[in-house]
């Protein structure tokens, strides 16, 4: 028996082929083409004997292969992507999934073996990124998150209810976790890691610590040519500044990021410096301490920058998630399946954040991780190895079938 | 006699009342607001005794007082505003100019008297600042602006036709400057420098030249978590780094300017670092050499700030002008003016670009720049006190009997 890897393999070429265009992948959630997604996986479901469906409160899709006991190990992934993304971010885990559910659910097991694709782990229409896992996990506020807008100008309870989830019900799919024991996940790596070791799957640590905020530096615009250059108060230049600094702040550290990712300048024409300059931060550490150092800093800098430019700078908290370090257990149980399949293991932090740092607040938790080329992801450039994607699907099957047996030990 | 200063402030009211609305001035070139706007400045025209006003074949407007010679001194300015724009930027010159007009007209004269109410200076609706009076000049090159099209798609031509003008025959107003003896124009100053000297007027050395580009820095994009910062390829941090250098270079000149004004980057998310970076550059100066000084230094610095991030950068030409100076015997005949007007002069080059600077191409030319309050223009909230306009108008009025007697001297 075994999984069929080279299923999966398929499964996510016939993703890209329906949810992807010239441009790369277009699943980005509460839209249609994420649905078409959704749908896909939902027919390869239907296909499996014996595996039931649901949608949860969070708009979450479980697919269950039940055992004797209601105990259950869980794999999960997203099906979500970023606008102009890869076929591989999210959708390995989730196809990968599939195919170990389909080859797990015809045996007699002991333990319930369930599959999770979580809805909107990207947040790339709204900000808010593991918005399905985090409600799953008790952690979200629905208040944090009830004012946020999509480029368009709809909010996001509106998006989330032409997909029948309701914003204030969507804790109530904590009761999906009753019975777990166990939470497992794949991914690519979107780093550069294991390819400058040479390696193709890796056991993930945990996740960094993420401090996420909007600055907005404000000034005065004014026309190019009227104002002289001493008593301009450029709000993009403070702006620059200020990342510039972040930047600098972090590569001192040890493997630590900080990025500038939205820069929205006003007026934004060629013929006026700008008097508004709002950029985002993401500051992430393994290390608490270091990650707290890390935003003071950033705030001296942005004071001091902004002072130096005649602007004023406001900070607004996006989200933080503090790190997470996974399961020792499980750890050393994916560095097992790790070493047989694959040779060698490599042990990392995962520098993104994944569905799996919500899970690891009230499960124990591993993630493996395969190899990137190139370390890019988050857009159609992003590629692994046909034979490092199915080494990895035989990984997960492996640790699945581990995990099922660990936790029906620790029953 | 002398010139009615108060009813040129009554009429600039008249006009914000008739085409101006809670967000500003409305009179965008090509739109029915800008026509209601010129007819006003019809009926003004026609209550004066022996001046005549006819449309050339770029759509400018002109009136004449004629004198004894058909040799000819010109007032002029544009009753189009920017969207949302000023009551004065561009109005109060037409509005003075017809002061002085009317003032004058029942005058015995040797040389005859002429109004312009230039079309479409702003170029808000198409991009193309200065096209009546670029094409009264000479300088227009129909096959440059045949091509634009606003935001509705509607293309310049068609636009152009519904306000019978000819995009193929706007070159034959050339034929209007035949006999001109001098241009002269009142604007506000829309910077800061007169209201910081505590000076109601100066006098116009000229408009800076500018060259103006877009940048695009090019990286490789990847996610924000993934990446260590030693490995990344961040275009935004380029061109960030870029842009301070070129304010840096630009505050170490005397008087110059360098804005980056458009700021655009990719993917622009909060997740991910930016490939891609474009940005504008808008440089000005006084002297043709200082500022292709100022341009050698600015690709210098791209480079090397590109490289440093493992970036590449592009760059394309979006517009230049070269720095126009005005006539030297007729900024002494201002500065004359202003001081008796004023009590003192201050000569200043203009950082925007005027009509004047395509008249200066072909005759001698000067401008008078009234203070603005707070440097501001191009909003509602551009103003500059009443008794501010009312000595502009004046100077105004003395400056083209001066003008007039001058250039009689000189046939």
């Amino acid at each position: 028996m075994g999984v069929d890897a080279a299923r999966a393999v398929a499964g996510l070429k016939e993703l890209r082929r329906r949810t992807g265009n010239e441009d790369g992948a277009q699943r980005v959630a509460w839209t249609d083409t994420w649905i078409t997604a959704r749908d896909w996986l939902a027919d390869e479901l239907d296909g499996i004997d014996g595996v039931t469906v649901d949608r949860d409160e969070a708009g979450n899709t479980w697919a269950t292969a039940p055992g004797e006991s209601e105990r259950f190990v869980i794999v999960g992934g997203h099906l979500d992507s970023v606008p102009d993304g890869g076929w591989l971010d999210g959708t390995l885990n989730v196809v990968a999934g599939l195919e170990v559910l389909r080859a797990l659910a015809p045996e007699r097991r002991a333990l319930t073996l369930k599959l999770v694709d979580w809805a909107d782990e990207e947040g790339a229409r709204f900000g808010r990124s593991l918005l399905g896992s985090s409600a799953c996990a008790g952690s979200l506020d629905p208040d944090s998150v009830r004012g946020l807008t999509d480029r368009d100008g709809t909010a996001l309870p509106d998006a989330l209810a032409a997909h029948d989830v309701e914003l204030d019900r969507m804790l109530e799919s904590r009761s999906r976790l009753e019975g777990a024991a166990a939470y497992l996940e794949l991914h690519i790596e979107q780093g550069p890691v294991l390819e400058r070791l040479d390696l193709p799957l890796g056991v993930v640590l945990g996740t960094f610590g993420v401090q996420r905020h909007r600055i907005r530096f404000t000034g005065a615009h004014a026309h190019a040519g009227a104002t002289p250059m001493d008593v301009r108060r450029d709000a993009f230049l403070a702006a620059a500044r200020s990342a510039l600094a972040f930047r600098d702040d972090a590569a001192a550290h040890d493997d630590v990021r900080a990025t500038t990712g939205t820069v929205r300048v006003s007026p934004g024409i060629v013929t006026a410096f700008n008097g508004t300059c709002e950029i985002s931060l993401d500051q992430r550490a393994l290390d608490p301490g270091v990650l707290e150092e890390m935003l003071k800093t950033a705030r001296a800098n942005c004071a001091r920058h902004a002072a130096a430019e005649g602007c004023e700078v406001a900070w607004e908290q996006v989200w933080e998630i503090e790190p997470i370090p996974f399961d020792d257990r499980l750890i050393a149980l994916a560095d097992e399946v790790v070493a047989e399949v694959a040779g060698r293991s490599h042990r990392l932090p995962s520098g993104p954040l994944h569905d799996a740092a919500e899970m690891a607040r009230v499960l124990p938790t591993v993630m493996l991780f395969v190899k990137s080329l190139g370390g890019v992801s988050h857009t159609k450039a992003e590629d692994t190895p046909e034979e490092d994607l199915e080494l990895s699907v035989r990984a997960l099957y492996e640790l699945t079938r581990r995990t099922l047996a660990w936790a029906e030990a620790e029953t």
